[in-house]
């Protein structure tokens, strides 16, 4: 098979590495048999003058990748290679490509392309302007941040694209099928490569590319600072994440939880207070109006919706963080309007986030909020899957690339 | 019977008139029965140190009080003298009231009494505290607003207080039973006596008491200003008020409704862009992405959400003003959080609310602002009711006392 890129005429061709054209990852082939993944081989998209080929050295395995194996929330695309939480080395660079140098230390999290032109990706008016107060400056980019570029991205929205591509199970529009993290190599377009800092682990990094700005976004967009007092639904491969940014941020944190189980890590991890939703069939009752923000990482469609809003003061938001396949749980008009509340959808981060992100856990104190994580070579992905679909993990998989 | 007030030794009580010791007003008796309102007599609650007695001349009537006269949102308390948006002359002064004098020209909207101690009433802590942003800097009170008191109600979120009394269908802590403004007489705490301007007719004003604070509140909390996109959902009696008072603040303002019947009216009000739900199926299209804030006045339970939600800016919000006879449409994670959206619920405004808006409509070029009301005998409830049910007003029924 022929190398590709050795021939290429780029200025940084000298410092590339040969990459196959073909890569090969551990694919799911059916919703039934979603956890028995086998190597696949298949054609990446056409390299492009902004596209960067990685090759992986980690790869963090999320809740979207289960729900994705299984087709919950969606038919998907067979095969399927998931894996959404990239990191590696940037081996071959497109001619055009301007943030990243080969050799760099990058990541990839769940988007692969926006259009880079709407109001989301580029614009100026991609924010609301309620009283003349931008959601990008009430919350978003603090301009500088040390990592490098963000052509197309000015918007801060690029999440929200309409025409967004995800990493994986969804389509360029030239018709290629773009391919996750379970594999030797991932290409993709510099826009949403990300430099990482060398003084973390990569590892520790990998689970933070989507789970973690899930969970930083929000937080960072709501103001979160000190007086705040959140909670965080949840404690698992998001809500860990949740509990110790918002502590890092300053705020005081509560965590809320099935059961007592995780009570113990839950305060290592910076929570100040402690919620069991099994303690009592009124467990709510002694903690109502005591919080400003909610994070609920819960997906449940049967959520008691009502007895987690009556926690919080009045004027106060909880952010759905979980992804149900199905509709929310139904709440009526008293347990919202009664207390002038608002319930608000958050969807991963946008770039801008993930380098603010990236910069906190990189500088001194950020190992507060390292990733707890199991490390597990990637040919264990099936069994892994499974273990995550029975909650077996504290609190996010990592898989080592073993080609 | 007893005239009770001439012979009480407060302060005031040279300036004072004599009051019956029972009120009398047109009460539904059953939900079956709903709009055969008969005049009954019936004792108020005992006169206390801070109650003031107000003579009613006008009384608007709210979708509330259908609601509740046909016991919609839950059983009401028979015989049932609805009306909460009354207003008249303060006759008879308590003992301890400081903001009132007898002869004042005085207004009562939704709510009857607060605690006064709690944090929604009185607190500094009532306020969210995400990121040091109290809701209360961001939206309410200004400080002097020139209309007198506000004892216990500092914290200017009693609305949300968890032990409110409404202004009927409702019972005190000592059991008697609120009344409403279909009467002669209303007898009710200072704290929730408005103290009218002179300079604008008492009919105008009336129908703000609750429909117009209603909406007021939350465009004022969202800071809504020059530049603003703001959607209005339902023309009618909370719309219309909507509409003028968005406008009156800076935004650019669409109305949103089903048919194009009140187009012509929509533009009168303020309206710069009308968009009619029945224009096509995919109505919503050309639209998508252009709005800030939606404030919605449908409470149809099988309102079509999403669709309404992709009408927002990402980041944009839907604040839900209509109360349904249920619990809120359904809605899938999708609907709102690809673009960031928050969905809230909104009730009534606080008494500093109501000093605002009374304000901005006093002041020249607030008749922009006037409600739009049709005035008709008190005699006549039971058929305005029967005409409300059917959305047959443009936009406010207001009685007028003939006692």
């Amino acid at each position: 098979m022929a190398a590709t890129s050795a021939t290429s005429s780029n200025s940084n061709s000298a410092l590339q590495v040969e990459v196959p054209d073909q890569f090969t990852g551990y694919a799911a082939f059916s919703a039934e048999n979603w956890s028995d993944l086998k190597l696949h081989t298949y054609d990446p998209k056409p390299f492009g003058p902004y596209d960067i080929d990685v090759k992986v050295n980690y790869c963090g395995v999320c809740g979207s990748d289960l729900h994705s194996v299984r087709s919950g929330w969606a038919p998907s695309i067979y095969p399927l290679v998931a894996g959404h939480e990239i990191t590696g080395r940037a081996i071959r660079i497109g001619s055009k490509v301007s943030s990243i140098k080969p050799g760099d230390l990058v990541g990839v999290g769940a988007q692969a392309w926006s259009c880079g032109a709407c109001e989301a990706c580029a614009g100026e008016e991609n924010a609301t302007k309620v009283g003349g107060i931008k959601a990008a400056e009430a919350g978003g980019w603090e301009g500088e941040v040390g990592f490098g570029g963000e052509g197309g991205l000015s918007g801060g929205n690029e999440q929200y694209c309409k025409k967004v591509v995800e990493t994986y199970n969804w389509r360029y529009k030239d018709g290629s099928l773009a391919h996750g993290g379970y594999a030797n190599y991932c290409r993709i377009h510099e826009n949403f490569v990300y430099p990482l800092p060398e003084n973390v682990p990569e590892e520790i990094i990998a689970p933070m590319l989507c789970g973690g700005v899930t969970m930083y976004s929000p937080l960072k967009r709501a103001n979160v600072g000190p007086g705040s007092k959140v909670g965080i639904v949840g404690i698992g491969g998001l809500g860990h994440f949740g509990i110790m940014f918002a502590k890092a941020m300053g705020a005081e944190v509560t965590a809320i939880s099935h059961s007592t189980r995780k009570r113990d890590d839950a305060l290592k991890l910076g929570a100040g207070r402690f919620i069991s939703t099994s303690s009592s069939d009124n467990w709510e009752v002694p903690h109502q109006r005591s919080l400003d923000l909610i994070i609920s990482t819960n997906y449940s469609t049967d959520m008691p919706l009502t007895k987690y809003l009556s926690l919080l003061k009045i004027g106060g938001t909880l952010i759905y963080c979980g992804i149900p396949e199905g509709t929310l749980p139904s709440f009526s008009w008293e347990s919202f309007a009664t207390s002038n509340l608002s319930i608000k959808g958050s969807n991963v981060g946008s770039k801008k986030e993930v380098l603010q992100m990236l910069k906190m856990i990189a500088a001194t104190g950020g190992e507060k909020c390292w990733s707890w994580i199991e490390l597990v070579p990637m040919a264990k992905v099936g069994e892994v899957l499974e273990r995550l679909e029975r909650g077996d993990v504290r609190y996010r998989f990592v898989l080592k690339a073993d080609f």
